[in-house]
């Protein structure tokens, strides 16, 4: 069996495109991962490259805005397909494809929560990857616990002031806007509102580029408010709403993380089919042994279902269903793991060439990592799930 | 999130039934799995008692040819619908709905490859079920090796006479017509074809029921031939046939013990999640602690990648896929692993309390082990799996 | 490798056994496991039988007083030389061993804090195991949580006046006498006293045989103390001392529990060692299969270091180390779920032979179920050790 | 419970330290790795920098020998002592530590089967680590098959030539003298001799230094022999001993990696203690929630265990019982799969910051990945373990 998800099966309810259109985008998506991402991505990890051009490339294929409404020119196309979409592009590469899905879910922010100004502002730019997003909750002080921050947003007339400190951004110093949560009344989640600040306002600095384990495509810093004046209209979605609006973002971006795990451990899981065939030893092929046969066959199952979960929850969050924040961290927190764990099976089977950076299994296991622990760790994702099974 | 699957995602494409259609049959199958199932489970498996009379009244319901055409009175509905109706009848007791799966295994090899004169003799009976199927193909000594049965079926003018021993078989004794697989030929998968014995046939008799570790409601014996006559016109689907035949209906056989699985073990979870709520330990429910809702969590999540993965092979199964066999495979093996680990967390959460008898669990686990060995043990799934993947 | 744990590597330094000793004792304990309780252990499990007999032949051979005093007739071993005996025994059986191990804490509870009197009164009985002892620590409202527990004891003048229920007592309406843990002062751990209690007390009686998973060899019944008076000399160690005294005593019955896990897995490797080699599929011995060997792999390491843990800790128990809590529950936790694991491995390896009684492995998997959950819940095992190695 | 191991219980029973003397290396070896090693790791890491330096005053703190006997200035030390100081080493440092115990592997070889000139010539430079040794067996095309190397040693007159390359080399390049297994005559195991090939031998080349997940502070390279003549008094131990010598080596080596697994997690373990003790979510420290809690259970008991059968396997190795190598095995296979998942978990218990380099913990888990791969892969040791308990 390929590991290919069959197209057949994928057929998503609710959507608008017919299986040959899905196809033919499915096919170029494929196409821009194996021309543009994949043959450089282990140069851009070595040498922590942010391929600033390719996004621009992946913004002409339609890839900056593909849950965005059509009408600001976006791809307007369903969650089951964008998790369709950016597992195969995460074949390629899954750093830059996550950078990606981050820039698409501030870009629905904007489409789903923002006035027409807003969108008219920011939307087109954002679609053709011209400008670039960054979703800014996380503090140094309150990881997990999100409802805890402390940047603050107080209101002078028509402007709001931000101060504080957002911890691990991706794409910090490269974007043009900042979807920053702040606080502008009480503590807990109700006082949190959500600004639209632009790169170039006064008092915005950034750290410096983390140095990380993995993920070295693209950059991830500090994102420091010192004072920031942006005008009351940079606010999205009404006051008190940003606790909300950074929640059900990331539903979706949960289900994006998922899919580049998947994407990703494909990949490498195809590279190491192709390793067991190659490679002999005590007279056969690593393939004809039985453990090697075992342990892909596990590997492709949990992938399998893996892909399924995440498509269905892609399908709830299309759908709206009542317990789509439920499915969403389901499928985050198991396909976030099955993908690390492929991967790192994946390098076991190719013995110590697995650990060579030339053969890219090593850098898919570090950049992996780190899909279990943001968005949500998966332990903050097995206490939404339990707590949701618990109280049914 | 209730445990119960959402129907509105279940939706098979190329199902016939509308959403109100099959919301209604599965009620009345839940209907029917908590007031003849779930208040006697207990007392069959002590007693190692088959209710007979209980099968007739599934038969009533439509239990008995969930998917055989309803030209002789089947229920005629596909594969994705009958897994979903399989796993409401295994909440209320999984091993005589494991029987009942095996049942409409034989009805429908009957159905697929059956001649009209066997398909009249047989399947009325088979659907009401007033008469009921056995499948026979284990031999003591070839489990998992299928291709090398020894059971001879040798040619005297119209009629074949059939000499071996079959192991393990389901319902034997008390099954008025037994599916065998015969060696008419060559060794190996090419030399088996398959034969309808009637159960009064001369020379044909029964071991003794087998003590086991649990599926107690149903008999387990071996089926002894000793030069039974079966007329030629009993050979089912053409000489050499058999193993071809035998392992289609494997494909769909694997999901319906993967769904029994998960039917149990969602009743097992129901039932921790019930005794935590209700159990007080250090000054607070059991519920509260952490590691009690991280448990619940991942039995939630594992269960409904199981679904999924069965719900989607059986839809493969409805569309005759090319790879529908390594898709039964991977859903077998994950759902009867994934079905047994439940209900032995669902034990363990019980504490003290789940090692008895009278809560039930314990009886669950027992139940489901047997799962992960029969129909191919997961061994056997991980080799069709493995080398489908390896092979493509 | 065999694997019988090599004797030259199990020196004890605190033993006063020589080697030869300490053999020849390994030798007796195997032979009497495999005359007087192997041959027997599938008879017992199926009905339900309490060996009375046996145990008294155990008695003879030393077997009641492993490791109280010679003083009184005991063997005056150590605890490394105890978890090596009761190894051996559990491969007989581990229901009867458990049960044997039970009865030694009992006999060591009151060697080691009870009066002299006390000690001449029960332990020559004991130890020649005429009479037997019950533990009765656990409540119906209070598992894992025994400081909690409400039996009442009140002293009126010279007796005392016991009111509550306890459960799941092994060997309750067998033993001679009932060490009780009730409450003779403050909530919480401090106010908890232990009391010798006869069987012939008035007052005194027991709840039915319970009907369990497994250990089916030993009768599992509640107590309930309806105003039973004892003297005020049947107070052990003195008031408020109970729940220390219980406590220390688990810590030598957790590796009790431990290492009849070890034995009795052990067994069902060994029998799945033979199984393999017996077993041909597709043309070989399951012996050359690949994940046949790394199963058997896996399943030796994993019970050599539960062995390795069970033997640390039992020589910290012998040393009075300040970590021996902390090591007891570590190698509780450990051995427990390896035991458990690798019998149900060995199940799998006999594939459906497995779940046959007639072949005894599945009794096993059902004896080691319990392990997981008495003398403290392998949850409570990990906050034990937990809490202990965050507080260092 | 402090995880540093307790002396008491370390009591090796054939050693000839006192008590007092084994705690007093111990210490220093712990100052050392303290002093010279932590503080510069993660540089050397960045900088893939090889510390010549600090080996060299390792020598002098008698590291460079610790089991080479002591009339060539080894510290004669056991193997039960060796791998206790190798675990305080790698405590500061997996990777330099690895080297330092491959160095020691090497030294060993020569002392052990070389001829006095052999031991003279060589062993007081690589005690004093002013010479440093590489162990050359792997070649590309045989990993895990190492009775099929290649690389070909033909005798002329008084000259061995040898031609052929050998892969993952640690310490090419920078080492003084390599010990080469190469071929002298029949195919198989006994064909093969070892060689002392001194750095400056004419036609000895190196690849280049391999870019690695990890172990960056020490080069790894392919070693190239071209037609390399060295004096037949050159080879070691007798022609045909290569294959026993290089796996009797390997015994040794194994514990000592598997060791350096269990140092660098314990340091990962400690650093993940602090950590929840310091962060606070939810208003309470990490520390305080249960599933932390129990993490870290479980990471200390499965870190005793491995270190249990590492010193167990050390015992034997000392004691040279019959099943010295399957032990090993076991020891190896588990420590390092345990080294690794211990590791993985303490940088998930550090959520985001774990994947940060300055916190050095995702270093340690790129460090003992390798572990798991190399001294024969950990199927390889599924294989010799179980093979051995199969054979029994």
């Amino acid at each position: 069996m390929d590991t290919t998800p069959a197209p057949a099966l994928d057929a998503s309810p609710a959507g608008t495109l017919s299986a040959d259109e899905r196809a033919a985008i499915l096919d170029a998506v494929r196409d821009f991962a194996a021309t543009e991402l994949a043959p450089h991505a282990l140069e851009w990890d070595a040498e922590k490259h942010f391929p600033r051009d390719v996004l621009r490339r992946a913004g002409e294929l339609g890839l900056g805005g593909v849950y965005v409404n059509d009408d600001v020119g976006g791809a307007g196309l369903t969650r089951a397909d964008a998790v369709a979409i950016f597992e195969e592009l995460a074949y390629g590469d899954p750093t830059v494809t996550a950078y990606i899905t981050i820039h698409n879910m501030v870009a629905w922010m904007i489409d789903a929560y923002g006035t027409s100004a807003q969108r008219e502002q920011w939307l087109p730019g954002l679609i053709a990857m011209d400008d670039l997003g960054a979703y800014c909750l996380t503090e140094p002080g309150a990881g997990s616990d999100a409802a805890a921050i402390t940047t603050s947003a107080i209101r002078h007339a028509d402007t709001y002031v931000l101060t504080g400190v957002k911890q691990f951004i991706s794409g910090a110093g490269a974007a043009s806007v900042y979807v920053v949560m702040a606080r502008t009344g009480e503590p807990g989640a109700r006082g949190i509102s959500a600004f639209l600040v632009p790169a170039d306002s006064e008092g915005l600095s950034f750290g410096p580029n983390e140095k990380k384990m993995g993920w070295n495509a693209q950059p991830t810093r500090a994102v420091v408010l010192d004072e920031v004046r942006v005008p009351a209209e940079n606010l999205l979605g009404g006051e008190g709403r940003g606790f909300s609006i950074a929640m059900t973002a990331l539903n979706g971006g949960r289900l994006n993380i998922a899919t580049c795990s998947i994407g990703a451990a494909r990949w490498a899981l195809d590279r190491a089919i192709a390793y067991v065939h190659e490679r002999f030893t005590f007279g056969e092929a690593l393939a004809e042994k039985q453990s090697v046969v075992f342990a892909v066959a596990d590997m492709a199952t949990e992938l399998e279902a893996a892909r399924l979960l995440v498509r269905d929850a892609a399908t709830a969050l299309d759908a709206k269903t009542p317990d789509t924040a439920t499915r969403c961290a389901m499928a985050k927190r198991f396909a976030t793991d099955v993908g690390f764990r492929v991967a790192n099976e994946a390098l076991q089977l190719h013995g110590g060439y697995g650990y060579l950076q030339d053969y890219g299994i090593e850098k898919v296991v570090r950049d992996l990592r780190v899909h279990q622990i943001l968005e949500g760790t998966n332990e903050i994702m097995r206490l939404i799930v339990g707590r949701s099974v618990l109280a049914a």
